[in-house]
């Protein structure tokens, strides 16, 4: 197992910008890979410091790649053009710096929280990069999230990310939903029973039920909004990768 | 010499934030302390991957302290309060944490470029913080730099930190050099005779001289505006503050 | 809760050293603190892979600091004078450089495999600098040690560090036990049932409940001599510190 | 630029091992690389933290690979097998791992005092794996350096590696040059006029020269046994690699 700490200048960013990743140690020469985002106030240290990662990714033999979200929202805005630099720079990046599969068969997104987000939008927008999906605790409704005194995202900060009516709406997954043409990627959703945000997990399950079909599984899980419920589940998502 | 690499969750950010810190071996119970900022594209560890700074350290007895940027022009902005967190969070924390005296009379922070216009409005706006100022190539003019073809920073980005004519104006130095109300602190300035920002460093160069008389320092220098000019100046920059 | 990845030279070991740091977010000026060995083939960031640390650290309002072990056996040899420089160099740097107390009362050792033979040892030996002990699933009898198929150190690499009868005999815990002069430390032990060296866990066992009486607990865990036990107890450990 | 702090277990060395590696960003499948060794009392880190390698890396397009020396003089020894590790762990990893190309022609070996010996030793015993050695104010003659007063090096530590007049005699370059079979590698040497092992080096040159004919190459520079030469060097050194 080889923990990578990694920092390259961006073109898109305008900084360096950080990765943490962990490559196994069976010697493929194109692994596959799982792109596993964090949530608000997290960083590319958040996963490796709450959860046994390398252990994992020894278990499963995939690699796992977990970039810096900047608290961007995964989304392309005036202050961080995040969304473009994940698909167009960081993506090539790493699979032409590390033993990484391109094909999309090979590669698979996750998240939590934000990152939940941030992985149904990446993928449901990229089937060509992406064959699964994995939606962890997801921001399932930007709008109700909005809104929500128990978001930990002050109203300004989002309103600069998603900062016109026609943005939000473009940005919403439910809306994000109805223009996916492919429905071969396979998509996984989970959300802590006690969530503060599993209504709008509960609507989600049935618009992508309705799209995806038999492709969508929901995984039930007990918990919160918190890396308790991740913690305890992420071992049952990379399988699900695997599988 | 002991290099820290730290990281810890910000209230003020809603993010882990990385510090790139370097206490001297002389065992002191408070060091005076340098707070040292990077320009736009850079990040905490810029600095000790240009500049031998650990050499430095050592050389002049200085603990050193290098704070992420994130690209937010040390102002507070809606997407990014670093203004207020580095006053009122990030300094007392490292000064809690590390050898570090509180006295503003031990404590000189200091910049490049985009750092060089922090190192100026954090310390002329807090003298009861900072007793020393060294601005390397600042950005002197925001509103010059805004419109200026030479500058990394996409306009886009710039306005959603300046957001409105009140905060360029309230953020441009010259505007807050009227408010200065204690001349007590030293100030150094340098630029690079082939600077793109030379001739605004020209004109601030003479408001800090009317404002701060024989206080105030111009350290001539040639080179441009890039590592090669500050990496060459930084040892004496170092030097002055100990002085 | 700030992490620290510290590196600083030291005079005993001629090298740059890590330590990796976790202080709680309470403010204190002077915190309790656990110094926690890892084991054979392990180093400074094995802890923090494996286990929450942080989270561990939070909790229980613990300053937890990990150095490298360098396959030392946390004993003074000819190769590396760790002992030495552990006592002498890195304690009191590391309580100088960060708000940890020094007082033995709130200064606490514990360790894994052959950690916890090195956590027995330092605190026995200094109960000037330690109050409490924690051995989990310590090497218990060095010479059985050496000869035993299942370690995974190699005996020409033991034998350099344990290079003579005498060095062996006097760095046996029964024969360290045996001068140890004051038993007001608190001592902690746990070995899980199916660990290859458990039955040498017993004998020491007996041993210290000889010579510590109630001071003496024995931590009853089932599980073999892996992260997977470890991992299972930390958190009993730590907490056994506190109370 | 790439920076990738590295972390992997190795089954020679059995720890965790760190190794500091450079790529520049020219997006190549194959890139030439250097391996560049440090000197005692260093670590994987110390070359960064002394030169800007980023930008050397950068400016000849070179692959820079900075391995942890653990002070074990690039030697197999009863404690740590580092020479069989490097040849036969080390470098088909990284190749593995990163684009770098596994040719000979490729590959480039460095490093300075300890790490001059160990290019040495590595490159000319390896010509199936580097094609070209610089050998920066190398050890030159370790019977010397064992008995040399102004050796940072305890002698115990020195015997625990060399621990028999036969591994002394075997090690020694100038025994190791009597059998090398093949001399169409390149060789650089340099030493500073003032350095304390200045004189074993010149007998080295002799010896080289002898061998190597016009492969050999000799370059005059003043300075001691210090960062200062090494710093004021490597730029020439690497320049070379790429001629």
């Amino acid at each position: 197992m080889t923990l990578l700490n990694t920092s390259f200048k961006t073109n898109y960013l305008h900084t360096y910008f950080k990765t943490t990743i962990v490559i196994p140690d069976s010697g493929k020469a194109n692994y596959k890979a799982v792109w596993l985002l964090h949530g608000y106030t997290a960083d590319d240290t958040t996963w490796i410091r709450n959860v046994n990662i390398e252990k994992l990714a020894d278990k499963y033999d995939l690699a796992i790649v977990m970039p810096e979200g900047r608290n961007a929202f995964y989304t392309d805005s005036n202050f961080i053009p995040y969304y473009s630099f994940f698909i167009k720079e960081l993506i090539p990046k790493v699979q032409d710096l590390l033993p990484i599969s391109s094909k999309a068969e090979d590669n698979y997104v996750a998240g939590v929280s934000m990152g939940g987000y941030g992985a149904l939008k990446f993928g449901l927008e990229n089937p060509g990069k992406f064959s699964r999906i994995a939606a962890m605790s997801p921001v399932a409704d930007i709008e109700h999230f909005r809104n929500n005194s128990k978001s930990p995202m002050p109203i300004n900060t989002f309103d600069t990310i998603f900062d016109s009516p026609k943005k939000l709406h473009d940005n919403q997954l439910a809306n994000i939903l109805k223009d996916v043409d492919t429905t071969d990627q396979k998509i996984l959703q989970l959300c802590g029973d006690a969530d503060f945000m599993h209504e709008d997990n509960i609507v989600l399950k049935g618009q992508l039920t309705d799209k995806f079909k038999t492709n969508y599984t929901w995984m039930p899980v007990s918990g919160d909004h918190s890396w308790t419920t991740w913690s305890a589940n992420i071992d049952q998502v990379l399988n699900w990768f695997t599988k």
